[in-house]
């Protein structure tokens, strides 16, 4: 409580700083604690008779001095001490070491009109009405308060217990395996990163590679070999070179839909890479997380199914069969990983949120998610013929595309000597996003690289992001080869 | 597909061993591929003609042998290739160093009648309805979608700011601070840890200390120095010592209702931490979870509050307060340490679940949250009355206890002899668990120490279980002395 004040009319100081001292004076003395509140400016003015700017310049100068923190006439606090000569704490001190393995930060993409930056699924096509029936029924059924209480790091059981079935039926769980949900696919990078890489281990993966999957590794301070992505996935002769090289102890691989490349691997570069894995005892992540996004052809078998080694962790997902706001992955392992990962989850977040993984349940069991998944599926084809389309229509001569069978990307490469890093703010101004080459490059440089996420957008968008980008890139290439060229011709390659 | 097979009647082999070298050889030539399902032995057996054991047997066969994977009769699928001698992942090599970081294990402990072991809120109590109104509204609002597509690592916006509004009003969130959500308190030490601590630091914890928090600075291979936990919280003259000398980074601490001893710091206390952290130039870390379960008395000013050196992290969560089973935790910190752990955080998890940060949300301003607090509140007066009451009657002569004026948890030391280790299990035996104070422990060996969790409880269980725990206690007491005893009086202490 701050003592009563009284201006002293014959003293040379300004009001302001009359009070500043007065306080200043409560505090030293104890008749203030430190945590209490100060009153508002304009009670404080209204006690003493004063004006509410003198009570404002007063409080700005303790808060300057480090006296008081708050927001000034909204609530001000007083703090333990004035402020001295080591009085703030030199965080960057403290970071050092992180500031040093963190990845390169993602760009901070503007608001745009048309995003080709982020590979997520498109919100219209979201059934919120019959997720929000999915929730409440979760929410009515007996033993529904379970849902509350505080779970187990292995999973929501009911949950658990569906999804080890159907991971059964697949073929993806047998003998010695075990399921556990983790917060999307991220998380189970995340925990089996933990649990076996230590640092200056290899770790093998695409090069280029989603940079959440680059940096997980690299906080663990794993050395990343790079495996060059060609049309049948991983390069299998550059892996069983890097097997014997480096020392892999562990390869990360998404064998459908790469992102970004979209790039998948046919069965026998599977069997191959099991072999190479196994030879060289490298365990196996199979990154699972848009394999069921599937617009045309013949899956090829799971890694996990295949395997007769025990050595693959198969890695899935909701995110993107249904919603990314929701973090609920799985991974099917042997039990030797899945246990040590479940002492490693529990004191990293303890489980998984157990509404979400309710709620899921009962829309997956219901038939909801399949009923989506297959207009995902459709739309996700029209989609991805709409970018190809476009692509072939307004990109410029030279450009080559992967032509992926399902995902929500495709890996453009431009022609030399366009950068595409350089040109994305230029794109921007117009309206359009994507994302550089460079930020899912391992060590191989690819300049002209860039990744368009179409899965977002209508295909009337898509169209008129890529005739713009495809304006943008005429342009400069234009302008770099000093010729003017006549606008192309439909259907180029 | 499986190439037709005849049974050669003339061969000294069994019909099942034709058939498993039939299949073999067809994987073999590649007529069938590797991940590719065998027909179910009912069908087969239907389809050749045989007996279906005899497919069962010759399955069998294959599954030791390595070259099918699957439950027979349900689905079987052809492995990549025959088991050789290097055919199975030696899952131990490559976990080695996970497996020498990793913190004790709690003991799985059975299922009992009356648990004392577990931190958490009375699953009776829990408003369902009231928490499944607040879903719907949530997913029936304009935008509702957005809680369903990809978000942002620092939280669902909506409830980001909220909070901070909240933190603000409070005085915990002033100029240079950030406010993120984090799945729980548990990841939000996680994170700090991830960015502030690197092999060898020291970190100050409580001794005793909740084990989750000890296993997450353990995980990074931080040095833990232990600081004992007395009447007024963590002992200052011992934190001001191991800051001295063992060059402390972080202070850990739980300045209200301490997990497991339930003891709080008064203000006095609070403004030495900081002048001592501040000195030494070490950050803090204020683990605020049981703030707002308070009992009875009045509350000292957070740590946060206090500070005028930019130099606390303030930990809060709903885990205590609403439902464990829904992570959504958060942290008021510097934006320097802020912004760092939401980089962590993107490969960590990408971002919290925002069903369940929509759902609070809603929950929260509606004025539910508000209700529900007071009725735990009420109710838990009622619990800590009923433990302490029962510790003092049932208990034996010697004991010692908290007496904390919140919480969820009572700290409880057993006269010499007894060892709570030993005992649980006896205690087990008749239907009542605790955990031993060993799973708390940092550095300080105290046998007789063990931690009752009473929130979880009714009073009528609270004093059924710990007139058990008396009973045992009493009797091994007896044995140990070698001289028997008349039944204890009531009210001793």
């Amino acid at each position: 409580m701050l003592p009563s004040f009284q201006v002293d009319p014959d003293s040379d100081l300004p009001i302001y700083r009359q009070l500043s001292d007065h306080i200043k004076e409560s505090v030293r003395s104890g008749a203030i604690a430190a945590g209490e509140r100060l009153p508002a400016t304009r009670e404080l003015a209204g006690l003493l008779g004063l004006n509410r700017t003198t009570v404002s310049a007063a409080y700005e100068l303790l808060e300057n001095e480090g006296l008081i923190r708050g927001h000034v006439g909204r609530g001000s606090f007083v703090a333990a001490r004035p402020a001295g000569e080591h009085s703030r704490l030199d965080w960057a001190r403290l970071t050092e070491e992180f500031d040093e393995i963190a990845g390169a930060a993602l760009p901070r993409v503007g608001e745009v009109h048309i995003s080709f930056a982020t590979s997520r699924p498109s919100e219209e096509l979201f059934p919120v009405e019959e997720f929000r029936l999915s929730c409440e029924e979760a929410l009515r059924a007996p033993h529904a308060s379970s849902i509350l209480q505080l779970g187990s790091p292995g999973g929501f059981p009911p949950l658990r217990h569906y999804l080890a079935d159907e991971a059964r039926r697949e073929g993806v769980l047998t003998g010695d395996d075990d399921l556990m949900v983790t917060s999307g696919c991220q998380q189970a990078l995340d925990l089996a990163a933990r649990v076996l890489v230590r640092a200056g281990d290899a770790v093998a993966v695409e090069d280029p590679v989603y940079p959440g999957l680059k940096n997980t590794f690299l906080s663990r301070r794993a050395r990343l070999v790079g495996i060059p992505v060609g049309p049948r996935g991983m390069e299998i002769e550059a892996l069983e070179r890097a097997l014997t090289r480096d020392n892999v102890r562990l390869v990360v691989v998404t064998p459908d839909f790469q992102n970004p490349t979209g790039e998948s691997m046919p069965a026998e570069s599977r069997t191959a890479l099991l072999r190479a894995a196994r030879k060289a005892q490298a365990a196996v992540i199979e990154n699972d997380i848009y394999g069921e996004l599937r617009y045309e052809g013949e899956r090829a078998a799971p890694l996990k199914r295949m395997d007769g080694s025990s050595g693959v962790a198969l890695l899935r997902s909701f995110s993107k069969i249904a919603f990314p706001g929701l973090r609920v992955g799985w991974i099917v392992a042997p039990r030797a990983l899945v246990a040590r990962m479940m002492e490693a989850k529990q004191w990293t977040d303890l489980h998984t949120d157990q509404l979400s993984q309710a709620a899921l349940l009962r829309f997956a069991e219901s038939g909801r998610l399949e009923a989506h998944r297959r207009r995902i599926v459709a739309a996700g084809r029209e989609r991805l013929a709409a970018a190809i389309a476009a692509c072939e229509r307004y990109l410029p001569a030279g450009t080559r595309l992967t032509k992926p069978q399902g995902g929500m990307s495709l890996w453009v490469r431009l022609p030399e000597p366009l950068d595409a890093a350089e040109l994305a703010p230029r794109v921007q101004r117009e309206g359009v996003s994507y994302l550089a080459g460079r930020y899912f490059e391992v060590t191989r440089r690819d300049p002209g690289a860039l990744r368009l996420s179409f899965a977002g957008l209508a295909p009337a968008e898509i169209t008129e992001g890529i005739a713009i980008l495809g304006k943008v890139f005429r342009k400069e290439l234009e302008r770099v080869r000093g010729q003017s060229r006549p606008e192309p011709a439909t259907a180029m390659v």
